[in-house]
């Protein structure tokens, strides 16, 4: 379902937004008031660069929160029931942030560069405006603001080749989510193992937005010869993989969830002790069980076009829960799909969405898949 | 400059998106993470209702953040520089937010509805984390949410006459920024003179999401006699009208300003003795007298097209200040901008922007105008 999107002064540009318009990008979206690629005009031979070769994506938009100073450790934990007592230097860890009361309002890695200044990679929520409240109400010592930095993603089964074509082959020895500040000919980059994709890969974290054009076409000269091509974070992939996309499961404002329900308990820290924000509203859903569960489910029948609106579930007549996005997946062959749903649903349990035409069973996956 | 723009389900939709795809949108943007219209194919005649007639506007993504408890009162004024000691109920105020730095985080709108209710009209900026982390980092009394409202603006000289043919003679009474809660065949509604244009108007904060569609229909109904038609908020009737586009001449994260910068300088209340937060910054900015000024500009030659990025503006061959946004005006028979400028910019003084087809002349209005 497309429409024009206009490109005014009021939606911030990434720095690789010329080098993507001049290798054909045909749709946006917006993430951190940002415009981000939606896809350059063949979305299936994007997919199949991701799943069997090598793609590029220009993620600027996936803004940095940096935090430095005496505090910034006591501040990062702060934000996050995650426990970081552990994090070392050069590594990064997916971390849920919280309010007050459990909502999750964001889902970035944070990297810690050293022991006084951390990066939040975040998703598409003022995290800046968040994190300066809670530090400056806080009294604490810790400088909060957004540095010239712009993801470049390489992911795929060929993405490692490509990034020791591009960078060198130390790049391999990097563990999942560890990361190393380097430049490459002059462009100051941090290089991190990861990206919103279970194909692998890099992220090149550019540290001068007046190079974008120039680490983009760097990083096209060193993919050529395993085929990289241009793409963007892609929907069906993430639904496949089960990755969450903040703003399409959960939203604080608008389809709030709390971290258990997201399937992140192993991620609430409850014993070390931290003050993080939400810590005592955990406590308690913990302790008195909470209802829904994220879930993976399968949309029944004819290949399905998307959905522009969250859907509802329906059981027996009765509305029980919500399906957030769905796609087809030419390669499992069926419709998949994220949705919250009741814990306590039986097993086996017959669902249905309505689409344009006609309703559809729904199975959601075993639990926990 | 069209693009593509997905419409899926990681952003929102507003209670009117069914009502303006029927009525023939063709391009949307991304407000508060909330898909709002661009237009609906025939810009010109979108202008001219404006100016000349009568406009309805889908601005639900002019989100709201209500402040509601013992301690709403006290939230508000902590988050403005501007004076609220005498804002009654039933009226609103413009307000600017600073961070604790002084630098602007939204413009939004204040509408009081009791001494203990509030809600915030925010530009594109995530005003719910900020005002959360701030009431409850703080220890205060008070609730922050989203509520179900969506407001619809009706805009141009006939405006009132469709609000009055709609709600009632009653409509003509309210004050400018003056609001009253109704409900109009059942639909709830606040009805406020107001709206993003100096063409007049109200603004109809619908208080029930699944009531877009009855609304939209009502308004155009009503609207018909007055040859009402869709439209979305003006760039052209903006700049020439003066009124500020938090994103486009001002973002926190990457183009800053402060409230004197803006032209605020009457909103900073330092007198009244309030605890707000940014108070220590814009004192010691006031003291030390700010370096910069928003201004009016008038770009030379042939009709512009708009800009997709902030330009640099330049004088003898050094960059001085920002060109933030451009557009032709056929009414004025002239280019218009807004922009950032020195303070101590001799007056006559002769700048240039760089445009894909040559330099033009840029010539600052009056400072003040």
């Amino acid at each position: 379902m497309p429409y024009a999107l206009h490109i005014g002064p009021n939606i911030r540009k990434s720095p690789y937004f010329d080098a993507t318009v001049a290798d054909g990008v045909q749709g946006f979206s917006v993430y951190n008031h940002m415009f981000i690629p939606g896809h350059f005009g063949d979305p299936e031979a994007e997919y199949d660069r991701l799943l069997n070769g090598v793609a590029m994506w220009d993620v600027a938009a996936q803004r940095q929160v940096e935090l430095t100073g005496p505090d910034a450790a006591r501040l990062a934990q702060r934000l996050t029931p995650r426990d970081l007592a552990s994090l070392q230097p050069g590594r990064g860890r997916y971390v849920p942030l919280c309010d007050h009361d459990g909502w999750l309002i964001n889902d970035p890695v944070l990297l810690k560069l050293a022991d006084d200044r951390f990066w939040l990679s975040v998703a598409d929520s003022d995290i800046h405006l968040w994190a300066l409240a809670v530090a400056r109400e806080g009294g604490m010592d810790v400088q909060v603001r957004e540095p010239d930095v712009s993801p470049l993603a390489i992911q795929g089964p060929r993405a490692m080749d490509v990034a020791e074509a591009l960078l060198g082959n130390w790049v391999r020895e990097l563990p999942f989510f560890g990361f190393r500040e380097m430049e490459l000919a002059g462009i100051p980059l941090v290089v991190a193992r990861s990206g919103w994709s279970r194909q692998g890969g890099v992220e090149l974290y550019l540290r001068d937005g007046t190079k974008g054009s120039e680490l983009w076409q760097r990083v096209k000269a060193a993919g050529q010869p395993f085929g990289i091509g241009p793409g963007a974070p892609n929907d069906i992939e993430r639904l496949e993989s089960g990755l969450i996309s903040y703003g399409a499961d959960m939203r604080r404002q608008c389809q709030p969830a709390n971290p258990f329900e997201m399937g992140f308990a192993a991620m609430v820290n409850l014993e070390a002790g931290h003050d993080f924000i939400g810590r005592a509203a955990l406590e308690r859903i913990k302790a008195e069980g909470w209802k829904r569960e994220r879930r993976i489910l399968e949309v029944e029948g004819a290949p399905v076009d998307g959905n522009a609106h969250p859907l509802p579930l329906v059981q027996g007549g009765a509305e029980v829960g919500t399906l957030f996005e769905m796609a087809h997946s030419r390669r499992l062959g069926l419709n998949i799909a994220h949705g919250m749903l009741p814990r306590d649903l039986p097993e086996g349990a017959v669902l249905s969405v309505s689409l344009p035409d006609g309703p559809r069973r729904v199975v959601p996956r075993a639990s926990g898949d």
